[in-house]
């Protein structure tokens, strides 16, 4: 199989139900047409291809199918078998025999038919896979129980001969989310062999935790995800989304690796009664979304969705057309980000991120442990002490560092390349990722033997993979770090840590740890006690802060002391541009096209801005897109509020 | 059955419990006539009347219907047959059919044996009617799943060919209700055919969505309800219970269509762990819920409850007598009041509301859709998206009307009658009704061809009584309208908008919509967008603000804007009395008695106030009862704080 | 059985895991010695002494025992039969008959096999009783429904003929707690007739309404409690944790009796993950915690615990050791408490609290009634409406005495001696105890009768143990109140109260009583009501404040009124040393040993402080431990901000 994603293809999916006429469907197409969009999806909803009496009827999708032909617009056909009307994001695994029978025989029906429609490109086997907790029902837990006996053999053994808690669950479901997506695959390519496939993960900051991405690149063709503001970015404010929407693309991005992905589903309108969060996006957020996702190396972006629906939840929301099927604001937006890739095709056909050497590396089983440590309080609440800690620590360095202009991997432990043999120039940053599997500590070390650096901070390798306490004994890592932990204090929700350095000072969160010093330099501490140290370790270095910073940054939201921090002891000098200084409220990303240079800044802050870039190289700017008068001129940068501004350098 | 109802029955509950004596019975039946009450009701707990061996022993009740019959008080007897004694209010439904013969077998007994009493006037056949949601319990289910076999055909064809979701638990439960309360009624009817019937609704703002007050009439005689500030006025505030009051009486009086009702339940004392909110009503508030009854038509009010009880929930509480068995202050103001009454009985006995033209109507398939959609979300809670918000839009007109001093009806809108003429002078308020039947869009169209003038905010209309988008094609009232939305859009939880009056600029809440003009004039917007319309269509007008004006009043507690809003588009030249200008914190209903014209005033503001009244008709003021020596002089009427003013104006 | 508590015994929990290797056990037991600990408890975890073939190896806790012979440490066995690994506190009852067996048969096994070391002292039957609510399981069950119908007979006669609210689960599981823990006593006993049997309750402001202390006292030989800051302690800011341990110690001291009684659980280090409150012990506050439960007459105390656990729940956490098993700060303090007490052994062989002769109440069946009538209201949320209030109002007046100085008994009612013929002298306190048993009544007044002192305040014995409002006949304790109540009115959140004394005006809570007086004085009130009377019965006296005094001060946190109040009504005179003033933030205990007189100054002001004592009987100090630089002269206390005082008077 080989797919060709040239020019990134931009869409929105068709809502498609039973009631619409074939004159509106038609409409429907014409309008993505019109407004340079190429790709959509349809939802296959299995109650509308069914007669009174059960039988097959098809000409419902039939006349999208065909309309798709008719405008030329690339399908995706996202399969739904047959689930209640109120579930609204369809079902995530069968629940009995039955009825894993009827999906294989939904399957086996609905792919040879459609697939003989030329606009028929690909398929999205599950619509936002991910169960959010382990199903109870019997089809489930018939298979738990087997793998349980098949896998877990003397699990004493198994952490340095203690007993300890059960994450059989948490990892269970891990494997089963993707046996079931690959079995759908299976059946698809049975039907389809060249098929695109194609899946959306969903509420990423926290579904993470159940996807096997590295696993997933065997068996699809291009990889996805929804990014809905209205449900999946609650952690952050209105003013932070492109931050989400970056971060998102990052995670999808690294879980791919070599293959391509694009983003399902973007939130396309305003949402009424469903959802976490009501708001309408702005035009200019819809350009700052696709710009962002362009930017992470996306082949392309769908908008959740092109027309509203009639009936059930969201009836009359998300829409990117009016109630006429006029493009709206949002719309023409989107039409006008198509433009400017069209009219600068080759430059987006083959976009790399500049690589800067910088991974924050988040871990699976962090999660795991937090969810099933995190107690329930009535009288506390601290961050730290809560699930998803983890996730939202390692988010403020990405915030930083993209409000210091510079490109960072976001990456689950397990997709780095820890198999170089020089890792100059490259730095890892775990930041309260307060479990972390004892096979990785090998890596880690080597990685910092092989000029590596690594900067840990907070409760990170507190636990392993088991929540066993790794400070009772000797430290898997106490070498490279260069010291170990006396104790953890408990001291404030948000406290002071000064370092060495007069001018470098941090808001921390919650604890503050002492370490008993090996080989590592004090950076931080007093006579009594150290509280961070640096520990120079074959060719690399670590730099080991005990005491959450990066929660520090998130609860205060004070992003520009850990810029800061980052700038003492990150490499950066693999950056081409970026902002000379931190800038609150901007984000920049930069990416490679040929021999050309192409940056993005984006606007979040309510003033118009001037902002001066560093540019070493003398590169030579054109602005290609602005949408409110941005210009660029002797390196600095004037933006208004909420614009985006696309910017090649040569 | 012709009862008569004349000078209004005031009087309180008289809780019997085992444990009581006799002489304890008689000394409360001797209190109600001491402070001129004349009536009462009785719950009849079955255990009560029960020996140990389950024989029947009216005994305990015998000596309150004596008591009754001794002191010339008529009493209502509350069916109450055998529960825990920790249910409070009683249950809702049958059990089961043994359950359900234990009733009936109850009925036969207790009904005969008490109606031979001269005092009992009359039954409640339950008490609070109304379950909340619809039992799981067999007998109830299995009644629900006949009904849908019997009432539910081909659902997809029921809304233009969509699929739609499931609203058959609201509309059955609404049914059941009626169905159980009918079937009592009946029962009751055959051992005691010319008795009063009458039921108490409680938490009225909610519980309408469940009984259908046009269909008892058939089977009761006079309608009723409970009206508890500390269990039912949860929405208001303290000063505002006033308007929950008074509300809560025009929601009861409309259901009653022409047949009478009275208040059957009022917070008489304090409550110390039982109920929702603790408080203790001030004489001051007795007087004003008192009159606020009456001047809404009533033809009696009764309080919860005249005694303590000593044992089970809200024991000790409640009471208007104190645990001596004297009058409270609260009692005093009854009394007062009752006297007052008594003293102008050719005035009192034959009250008619003024009839003002307006009508808030609120609709029962609203508040289906809106508990439908509901979404509980961790990081946002917004009026407009919680289940009530439709209520409370409504609530927030009558709000505004009654510190103008202006009637105004409060209706579901089936209790509304469509069949006239002509409705020149009338004005329908749709206020944020989400939900509206189809059936109603012909109607509504000729309510204004013949001359009416329609007020629809928010997103009224959006859906019909499936949940149905209706903006997708042409809706149903577009040519009265004069107008489509293009988009609503999520604005703030309030934000300003702007009339073309210049003086005319209100808060509004949540949503914007935004309108596709056909032949409606824009009364608000800007050069790009238009965001409300007057229409001119048959004889009448319609006024429409795609925005929520009602919930912006609400959330920001102001009424003021709201109310040049209603004076700017509403038709008021009906009312021969009202308030110069909006008073914040006063409440002024006006009836008529025969050629009188009766104003109460009520000042809930903490100051003294002096208000001008506007008296087109030049009439002459009289005050026949004042609690703080406010008078009425030169229309310029003189109110403390909390006090009640009742002025005779001929 | 004679067990001797000569000086006070402390020590700390050595947690025992499997994983352990016998050097690091022999280490643990090591750093007891060498920090002058004498005593330590285990949980020997039934699943650590089983093969994988069930047969039973005791080698793993048979170093541990061994370690305790080898430095001389006393251990207590806490029986642990297997449970989950995941059930931190173990089970509180057993599940099934088999369960019940397994139970018997570990005993059987361990008991004797470890009561052969010498170390071996004693033994906890089961760990934290207390399981908060009846278990619903088959065993539990048939227990209770036995003990129902042997208990139970004609429950209508027993309150005045009236039918009441069913509290039949809160006395049973009261009873049931007890009668496992005699069973748990009773094997072991059979096994080794000679050992200490000890047991701690927990979360005591709670769990007290489960235990019946003074049965306890036929099978236990020394008393014990968890007093957890993270767990415990929610009601309090850390400020007050000091008032905290402070009474959970007066109400262990009170159960025990003249049995001795030692704490069993402090928390001795930093948590992260677990409990509800995440903090680290300062080193001040380990030496406050201590001194205060010495001078309650312990004789001794453990944390929890000495080395962090590698596993499961709390991993890492908790510990007085770090992770290199060094002493921390904490450890450090505790070590040198243990000096001051063994350089003093004589003195702290034997003190006594000084008896004042005030007596703080609480009624166990105040806190049923409360839970029974809890309503959750999403609308109010006052603390006298809510579970807890009457324990709560009852240590405001705790709080109000500590801060000046005056000892004061906390006792459950039942624990009280009314049996005496001359209580002059003595005060019993009753705040907002809302439900007392009628067998109380005679006591109360016989207590009055002959010579004592009773204040008190709020609803205190507005129902009986059924739940029946005392005040609809007359009040069993009218005689003595000298009145009774007309009504309460609910008044506000907080609202004053004045007294005739011009200087004594108070916050006040919620409800306002006014009375109906016969021989009381007035105290507080207006020419239209009495709000509180002084009443002279016998020999004694009552003042009667139908307000809560003791919530108005929890609620305003303004314990220096309420200290004027008590001033003002309740004997102090028996106190030989107390401050002056009230002081904000300090706590000083007075205990007796032999003819000395010893005080213990706590400062949990942020200030340094000087304060008068009042030494009437011109007693020397010399101060024995100070850990700030604190000192005595001339009856002038100084003491540092978080410093311990102990001083002995002679």
């Amino acid at each position: 199989m080989n797919h060709n994603f040239q020019v990134p293809e931009i869409g929105a999916e068709v809502f498609i139900e039973r009631g619409q006429t074939e004159q509106e469907i038609d409409t429907l197409f014409c309008q993505l047409k019109n407004n340079g969009m190429t790709i959509t999806r349809i939802r296959l909803f299995e109650p509308y291809m069914r007669t009174a009496d059960g039988q097959w009827d098809f000409s419902l999708f039939d006349r999208a199918f065909a309309a798709g032909d008719k405008y030329g617009i690339k399908i995706y056909g996202n399969l739904f078998p047959d689930t209640s009307f109120e579930d609204v994001g369809g079902f995530k695994f069968p629940r009995d025999n039955a009825h894993f029978a009827s999906i294989r025989e939904y399957i086996k029906n609905v792919v040879p038919h459609f697939s003989l429609f030329k606009s028929c490109v690909g398929w999205v086997p599950i619509n936002e896979i991910g169960s959010g907790s382990l199903p109870k029902d019997e089809f489930t837990q018939k298979r738990f129980e087997d793998w349980k006996e098949a896998t877990i053999s003397d699990k004493s053994s198994r952490s340095g001969g203690y007993e300890h808690l059960d994450f059989a669950e948490d990892r269970f479901l891990w494997e089963y989310n993707t046996w079931y997506l690959e079995w759908l695959c299976d059946e698809i390519r049975k039907y389809n062999p060249d098929a695109r496939l194609h899946v959306n993960g969903h509420a990423l900051f926290n579904s993470i935790k159940e996807y096997d991405f590295p696993k997933w690149r065997r068996f699809l063709s291009i990889f996805g995800g929804s990014a809905h503001a209205s449900w999946h970015f609650g952690n952050f404010e209105r003013d932070r989304y492109s931050i989400a929407m970056s971060a998102t693309s990052e995670i999808i991005r690294s879980g791919a690796g070599n293959l391509p992905w694009f983003m399902t589903e973007i939130q396309g309108g305003n949402n009424i009664f469903s959802a976490l969060a009501p708001l309408c996006p702005t035009a200019e957020e819809i350009a700052q979304w696709l710009w962002i996702i362009l930017f992470s190396e996306a082949k392309g972006a769908m908008f959740w969705c092109l027309n509203p629906r009639a009936s059930g939840f969201e009836a009359g929301e998300w829409a990117m057309l009016n109630y006429q099927y006029q493009p709206s604001d949002r719309m023409i937006a989107a039409s006008g980000v198509i433009k400017t890739v069209n009219q600068n095709a080759s430059l987006f056909s083959n976009l790399k991120e500049e690589e800067s050497g910088l991974n924050i590396l988040y871990v699976r089983e962090t999660m795991w442990v937090e969810n099933k440590l995190n107690i329930s309080s009535p009288i506390t609440s601290y961050q730290g002490r809560s699930a998803g800690a983890g996730i939202n620590s390692s988010l403020a360095y990405f915030e930083a560092l993209c409000e210091m202009g510079i490109q960072c991997n976001f990456k689950e432990i397990c997709e780095f390349d820890f198999l170089k043999d020089d890792y100059t120039g490259v730095t890892i940053i775990l930041s309260q990722q307060v479990a972390i599997p004892r096979d990785y500590n090998e890596k880690l070390i080597g990685f910092v033997a092989k000029g590596g650096r690594l900067i840990m901070d907070g409760l990170s390798d507190y636990y392993d993979e088991n929540a066993i306490c790794q400070w009772m004994h000797v430290h898997p890592l106490a070498q490279i770090l260069g010291g170990s932990i006396k104790e953890y204090k408990m001291r404030d929700d948000l406290f002071p840590i000064k370092f060495s350095d007069p001018n470098l000072s941090l808001s921390a969160h919650l604890w503050q740890g002492s370490i008993e010093r090996s080989t590592g330099v004090p950076i931080s501490g007093d006579s009594h006690s150290v509280y961070a140290v640096k520990n120079n370790f074959g060719k690399g270095m670590v730099v080991w802060v005990p005491t959450p910073l990066g929660l520090g940054a998130w609860v205060s939201k004070n992003f520009e002391d850990l810029s800061q921090f980052i700038l003492h002891y990150v490499f950066i000098g693999k950056n081409s541009l970026r902002f000379e200084y931190y800038q609150k409220g901007l984000l920049m990303k930069t990416v490679k096209a040929g021999n050309a240079t192409l940056t993005m800044i984006v606007n979040k802050s309510p003033d118009n801005r001037e902002v001066q870039i560093i540019n070493n190289e003398k590169l030579h700017p054109e602005v290609i897109f602005s949408n409110k008068g941005g210009m660029v001129k002797s390196d600095v940068v004037k933006i208004a509020s909420e614009e985006t501004l696309i910017v090649v350098w040569n």
